[in-house]
C-alpha cells in the first residue's frame, strides 16, 4: 500500500475509534458549551470507569507487589522547587509568533510539517532536495533556536493560518504559572511532573524505610503543561494524569532481588545501536539485554519487564509495543540509560512509558539548592581503612595575594581531584610554585608552596555516605489509556449483516462497567428479578447498568458491546437467566442465585470465560 | 472543667496527634527541606494509604451503590466558566495589610481574635462589653467591607505580627490565576470546586442517562483555594481533594426511591429553630425530620442518612457528629435548604461535608452564559391543554415612549407573573393606563394600552421543558480523614506500665497497611515462613509489611499499632502462626496455609475478629 493510502487509512480508523469514544463519552471535550479550551479533554463515565481500573490496577501491580511507599503531594508547586530541578530554566519549547495577529505557534512543528508536506506531497522533488529535507526531520530536535529560525527563514515558512511572516523563535516556559498566597510576591507553578514531590521528601522516606535501600516511592496525581498548539487530540494535552516511581538504588549495586521473575521474558526492543544502523525493532530476551549490557543494569531490567507485563495485561496488543532505547542526543547528560514504552497507534509510535536510570542528579540538585543532604549510608560490619586526600588552603597566604577573589581560589583547590592535586603537589616540591586554572575566574593563577598544603592520609572510616541513583518509570496514563482504545476497537457486521458494529474487546480488568442486565422483555417479574441480580452484584463489588427499555434485545447487545462491557445478563425466566460474551457471542444459562458470582469470578481474574463455559449448559438464541 | 483548661487538654492532645502523625508520616509539610509553604502538606505513605481506602469506600457506597456517573475534568479552568458560577466576582475574602510591611491578613480573623481574646482573658470585662463581643463574634459572618473596618479602627486592632497600623479591608479573589496558552490573553483559575465541571456537562450526561431524571453525577479530585493566612494545620489548606455529587432531579418531585433505606436512622441533627433558640443539638429520626418539614424533601434527607452511614462505617464517633442546617443568613439565595456534616475535633465542630439543595441555580447561570439550554424534558403520555400567558409588547410604541429604554421596559414587561399581568390587564381595560415599576430603570413609567396586549391562550403541550433542581453532598476528604485520626487516636500503658503508647483504632476498611508480618526471631526457616505468607497476602491484594529486624516483639507490636495496622501475623514455628488484633491484643493460633484467607475475610469486612476468635484456638503469649 502506498504511504498516503495508508496514512489516509489510519485516518479513517481514528475517525472511527474517536467518533464512538465522543458519542458513548469515554471522553469530552472540556467545557464544552462554552466552545472548550484545547488540549483539556474529560473523562466521561465509561472513560472515567476505565481510568480508575487502571490506576487501580498499576496500585496492585507496582505499589503493592513492591512494597512501594506511596506519596501524594500537592500541584501547587513553589518556585524554589523547581529551580532546583532545571524547570524554570529548561523546560522550554521554542515559539515563533505570526507578526501581525500574534498567534503562537511552536517553531518545530512548522518546520517538521513544512518538510513533510514536500516529502509526501511534491512528486517533482529533486532527490538532493528530498535528502536535505529528511536530515532536517532526523536532526529536528537537535536544532538550536538560531538554526530553527535560519531554516524557517530559507524556506519562506509563513504563519499556516494567515501566511503572515513569523518572529524569530524564542523559549517559552511550559509551566502554568501562578502565584502562593496574597501578597503577589511568591511566584509558583503547576507541577510539571509529580516527581520532585517525591525527591524533596527523600529523607524522610529513607527513615521511613528504616535507612535502608533499595526501596522505590510512587505518586499518581496530576500534571500540567501549558502546550503551545496542543496537537494529536488525546495524545498531548495540557493536564493529565501521571504515575511515577522513584527506585532509590545504591549506585555501586544496581542488581535487583526480584530480576529472576522477569528473566524469561521477550518482547520487541530497540536499541540504540539497531536505530542508528537503521535496523528494525527485534524481539530479544531480557535478560540477555542485561548480560550483555544493551540494557545498563538488572534494576532498569527489572522494571521493563514489568512494564511490558503492566501494559500487555491492559490489553496494548504486545506486536504493537517496543521498548525503545534514547539516543545519545535524546538523553540528558547525567543519565545512565533511558528507554521508553513506545506504542503504535494511528499517529504512529507513541511514548507512553519512560523508563529512565536518572543516576544521582535530582537528589544532588535539591542537595545543593536546600543544604539539606539527600544521601545515604552504609555502614560497615567492621571500620575500614581508607586512604583519603586532604587539601588545606592557606586562607590567609591566599588572601593576601589574591584578596576579593580569595573565596573562588580557595574553593578551586579544594575541589581538585586526587591526580590534579598530587600533581600539583609534585609541581609545588620541584618548583616552588604551580601554574593552576580557576574555572570561575576563567584565569590561570600562580599558586606557591606556602599557599596549600597536600597530603594524603589513612582515615578509620565506619560507613560509606553517597548519593543514591534514580530509576524512574512514569507512565501517562492517558496516552495508555488512548492507545488501549485503539488495540481494544474491532468493528463486525451486524446479525443480518446490513451494519457494521462497533465494540471494545477490552479484558475485564479495565471494562468501564463488568455487566449488563436486560429484562427480555418488558415484564414487572423480570424486572424484578433484574433488580434482584442487580443487588447482589453490588454486594459483590460489580459495576452494572440495567436496562429495562423496550428496544430489541439485539440492539441492547449492540449498544453495551459498544462499551466494553464484557459480559450480558438477559432475564428470560424467574429461576435461571443466561450470560452471553460479547467477543465470542457465547452464552451459558446460570441459576439466578448464582449468576452474580460467575460474573464475578470471570472479572476479577480467577476464571476465565473458557473455564467456566463447559460448566454450565451453553444457550442459543 | 473551665473553659482555659478544657482549651488547654484539647490543645494537648492535639499535639500529641499530630506528633504522632507526622513522626509516622501520615502528612509530611510540602517541600519541607525548602521550609515549606503555608497550607500545602503531602500525605506520606500511611496517610496516602487512608486517603485511597476512604475514596475507595466513597466510590463503593455512593456511585457503585447508586449507580452514579462518573466524570474526571481538568483542574485547569477558563475564567468563562467561573465567571458564569459567580466565582470571579463573588470567591472572595476581605483582607487587610500591614500598611509598613504588607503582610496580608482575613479582616474577619483578626476581628475574631480581638473579640475571642478579650472575652477569654480578661477577667475586669464589664457585661454590656462581653455583650457587645459576642454580638460581634455572632454576627461576623454578615458583616460588610465598611462595618469590618469601622469595629477595626474602633477597637484599634493593629497587625498582630509587628503592632503597625492595618489598611481598610479589601476583598481577596481566593482562586489560584494563571494563563491558558502561549498568548497570555486567556486568564484560567485553578478550579476552586469540581462541580462546575459536571454542571457544564450535564446536557451529555442527561443523555447519557437515557434523557430520565433523577441521575446523580460524581466526582473526585483535586481544588484550589489561595488562602490569605491558612491557620488550622491539616483543617485550612491551599489545595485539596474533594469528592463531589451533583444530584439532579425534578423540582416538582425530589421524592427518592431509596428513602425507606435510611428512614429508621437516628442521629444528631441540628435545625435552624434549635440554634436560633439556644438549644443544643439532638437525635431525631430523619424520616420524622423530613416528614415535618425540618429537611426540605427526601431526597436531601436520604443523602444525609448516607453520609452519617459512610462517616460511621469510616470511624467516625457517632456522638461527636452531627447534621447542623444553614441559618438563613448562611445560606445563598437561591439554596432552597442545606445542612452541614459537622465532625466535633479538637478545633472544634468542623465543617466536612455539605449537603445543599442548590434548587435550579447553577445550571440556569450557565445557560444563560453560554445560551446551551441546560433543561430537562418530561414528555407527556397525552398532550395536555395548557392555558398560556401571552404578553405581546408594541416594540414601536414603547420606542416612541422611552427612547434608549424601551428595551429595559419591553423586557419588564414580558417577565410579568401571571397575578401582575392580569392585573395590568384590567387596569389597562378600565382606566386605559397604568403604573408600573421597571426595576432596571428603577423607576416607575406609565403604560398605556397602545404599549403592550395581554391575553391567556389555551395551547396543546406535548412535554414540559424544566430547569432540574440540584441536590449537592461535597465531601472534604481531607478534613474527614483528620477528624478520623484524632477520633480514633489513643494511647494505653506499655505491658510493664512504664511507657504510654499511642495507637490508632483504625477499622480495617481504612487502616493504611492491613496486616504486618514478624518472625518472631531472626532465623531463616521463619523467613521464608514469613516471606511466603507475604506472597499469599499480595494475591489476595492484601497490604502487609514485613519486619524482620531483630527488635523485641513487644516494640515491634508497638510500631504498628500506632501506625493503626489492626493485625499483626507473628511467625514463631514453621507450620502455624499467631494472628493478633491491635485493640483488644488477643490472639488466635491459624495455620501458615490458611492465614492469608483469615486476614481477608477480617479486612474485607465477610468477618469481624469475633467471628473468627471463636473458630481458632486462642493463642497467650
Amino acid at each position: 500500500m502506498d504511504p498516503a493510502q495508508q496514512a489516509q487509512n489510519r485516518e479513517t480508523f481514528r475517525q472511527a475509534v474517536t467518533n464512538t469514544l465522543e458519542r458513548r463519552l469515554f471522553y469530552i471535550p472540556s467545557f464544552k458549551i462554552y466552545r472548550g479550551v484545547a488540549g483539556l479533554y474529560d473523562y466521561g463515565p465509561p472513560g472515567c470507569a476505565v481510568k480508575s481500573n487502571v490506576l487501580a490496577f498499576w496500585r496492585q501491580h507496582f505499589v503493592l507487589e513492591e512494597n512501594m511507599l506511596e506519596v501524594d503531594c500537592p500541584c501547587v508547586t513553589p518556585e524554589v522547587v523547581l529551580k532546583a530541578s532545571g524547570h524554570v530554566d529548561k523546560f522550554t519549547d521554542l515559539m515563533v509568533k505570526d507578526e501581525k495577529t500574534g498567534t503562537c505557534y511552536r517553531a518545530d512543528h512548522l518546520l517538521k510539517d513544512f518538510c513533510k508536506d514536500k516529502l509526501e506531497r511534491d512528486p517533482n522533488l529533486p532527490a538532493e532536495k528530498a535528502a536535505e529535507f529528511r536530515h532536517v526531520l532526523a536532526v529536528l530536535d537537535d536544532l538550536s533556536s538560531e538554526e530553527l529560525g535560519a531554516k524557517i527563514k530559507e524556506y519562506g515558512i509563513t504563519a499556516p493560518d494567515t501566511k503572515n511572516p513569523l518572529s524569530a523563535p524564542y523559549p517559552f516556559n511550559l509551566m502554568f504559572q501562578t502565584s502562593i498566597g496574597p501578597s503577589g510576591v511568591s511566584p509558583g507553578y503547576m507541577r510539571p511532573e509529580t516527581a520532585q514531590g517525591i525527591f524533596v521528601n527523600f529523607k524522610d522516606l529513607y527513615y521511613y524505610n528504616g535507612n535502608k535501600l533499595p526501596f522505590a516511592a510512587a505518586q499518581i496525581g496530576q500534571a500540567f503543561r501549558n502546550e503551545i498548539s496542543p496537537r494529536q487530540g488525546l495524545l498531548r494535552v495540557r493536564e493529565f494524569t501521571l504515575a511515577e516511581i522513584e527506585h532509590f538504588v545504591d549506585p555501586e549495586d544496581k542488581s535487583h532481588p526480584k530480576f529472576s521473575d522477569v528473566a524469561n521474558l521477550e518482547f520487541l526492543m530497540f536499541p540504540r545501536e539497531d536505530q542508528v544502523a537503521g535496523r528494525s525493532a527485534r524481539r530479544i530476551n531480557i535478560s540477555e539485554a542485561v548480560a550483555q549490557g544493551v540494557v545498563n543494569n538488572e534494576t532498569l531490567g527489572y522494571f521493563i519487564g514489568r512494564v511490558y507485563l503492566f501494559l500487555t495485561h491492559l490489553g496494548i496488543d504486545k506486536d504493537r509495543l517496543r521498548f525503545r532505547q534514547h539516543l545519545a542526543n535524546e538523553m540528558a547528560h547525567y543519565a545512565a540509560d533511558c528507554w521508553d514504552a513506545e506504542i503504535e497507534c494511528s499517529y504512529g509510535w507513541i511514548e507512553c512509558v519512560g523508563i529512565a536510570d536518572r543516576s544521582a542528579y535530582d537528589l544532588r540538585a535539591h542537595t545543593d539548592k536546600s543544604g539539606v543532604p539527600l544521601v545515604a549510608h552504609e555502614k560497615f560490619p567492621e571500620p575500614r581503612e581508607v586512604e583519603k586526600l586532604i587539601i588545606v588552603p592557606a586562607k590567609k597566604e591566599l588572601g593576601l595575594a589574591f584578596k576579593g577573589n580569595q573565596k573562588m581560589v580557595v574553593e578551586a583547590l579544594e575541589a581538585m581531584g586526587e591526580k590534579e592535586a598530587m600533581e600539583m603537589k609534585e609541581t609545588l616540591k620541584s618548583k616552588g610554585e604551580a601554574a593552576f586554572n580557576v574555572c570561575t575566574l576563567d584565569k590561570v593563577v600562580t599558586i606557591n608552596k606556602n599557599m596549600v598544603s597536600i597530603s594524603k592520609e589513612i582515615k578509620k572510616e565506619h560507613q560509606r555516605v553517597f548519593t543514591p541513583s534514580v530509576i524512574e518509570p512514569s507512565f501517562g496514563i492517558g496516552r495508555i489509556i488512548y492507545c488501549l482504545y485503539e488495540h481494544s476497537f474491532n468493528i463486525r457486521p451486524s446479525r443480518d449483516g446490513d451494519e457494521q458494529m462497533n465494540f471494545f474487546s477490552f479484558p475485564p480488568l479495565v471494562a468501564p462497567i463488568k455487566c449488563t442486565v436486560f429484562p427480555l422483555v418488558q415484564n414487572q417479574q423480570y424486572e424484578e428479578v433484574a433488580r434482584q441480580i442487580a443487588r447482589s452484584l453490588t454486594v459483590y463489588g460489580i459495576s452494572y447498568k440495567i436496562d429495562i427499555t423496550g428496544t430489541s434485545i439485539g440492539k441492547r447487545y449492540a449498544r453495551t458491546d459498544e462499551l466494553g462491557v464484557p459480559f450480558a445478563i438477559t432475564v428470560d425466566s424467574a429461576s435461571s437467566v443466561t450470560i452471553r460474551e460479547r467477543d465470542s457471542k457465547q452464552q451459558i444459562r446460570v441459576n439466578v442465585d448464582e449468576v452474580a458470582s460467575v460474573i464475578k469470578e470471570v472479572t476479577d481474574g480467577q476464571s476465565t470465560w473458557g473455564d467456566v463455559l463447559w460448566k454450565y449448559p451453553t444457550h442459543s438464541s
